[in-house]
């Protein structure tokens, strides 16, 4: 599961791994412009994350988080809609992982400078969708899922396991 | 309820208020230095926070959150341990205020620019402590919720009601 907290908008996406094979399993984002104030923002965060850690039960949640913003306020509000997003997973006993923006669209598109609309365009031709989501945070969501996928088979790579598919055979269970 | 949310600790204070007399009920901290990774601490923050709502289940809990700081990354992390421990709070249905230092210091002291160990040790007269607490954490703890206390009077003197005891008269069951 890959999630991009935001105040605004919190996109996620689900992707399954069979074999080299990735599917898109659902995508879509929280909507948060219309609530009253920042609080009602955080709980809708933490209800919906929850709801998604219990439907899908996915092996890891992967987040989208800047480490560096524009200023130390804009940073504290997505600090707080991170740590939301964050709980509700780590609270389920779910390993959490996190990328850099940059690290997801190099990943995605193989330049880190991509825009939203590239890194929607890859991916709508990866998993063969006819119509790409008309809000880009929900294809945000999906970019880390799937950069945390490629991070993964890469780290299986470097730790020297033969390849992916041998993983899966090894860890019965372990690869949703 | 007052909490003082930090990555290192996160210090709390419980106070109850019969009609103008205010009484610590309990405080202490939440000691994270000790955790492995930051995801632990956001994991501690947001069971321990859960635990003493639900332990204690103050009528509102206030937080004390500074709204700028040193640097952008410094207030990421403030934002994650903010943000995990008000939902804490507000997943259990819980009215969540936020006051900012200043004003915590101000509040209790008569001046913004108070010590930590100033505000300890009026705050530890005014509960007739034989002893400070030895971690100032939980102070600040202690300071918010009494804070919020003072905010409250100030709140109903300015909308026309004659005391905090009509209020208490008026609310029963709302004022712990």
């Amino acid at each position: 599961m890959g999630i991009d907290p935001g105040t605004n908008f919190t996109g996620f996406g689900i992707i399954s791994v069979c074999g080299r094979q990735l599917e898109l399993v659902d995508f879509g984002f929280i909507e948060l412009s219309k609530k009253k104030n920042a609080y009602e923002k955080l709980k809708e965060i933490f209800h919906k994350v929850s709801d998604l850690v219990d439907y899908y039960d996915p092996h890891e949640v992967a987040f989208e988080s800047p480490f560096f913003g524009e200023n130390v306020q804009s940073m504290l509000k997505l600090g707080r809609a991170q740590g939301v997003a964050m709980a509700a997973a780590l609270t389920k006993g779910k390993e959490v992982f996190e990328y850099a923006p940059r690290k997801v669209k190099l990943s995605i598109t193989g330049t880190g400078g991509a825009s939203k609309e590239q890194v929607a365009s890859l991916l709508g031709k990866m998993f063969k969708l006819t119509e790409l989501p008309a809000n880009l945070d929900s294809t945000d969501g999906i970019a880390v899922a799937v950069c945390h996928y490629y991070q993964s088979i890469a780290v299986i790579k470097t730790s020297g396991k033969s390849s992916w598919n041998d993983f899966v055979k090894n860890n019965p269970g372990r690869v949703k």
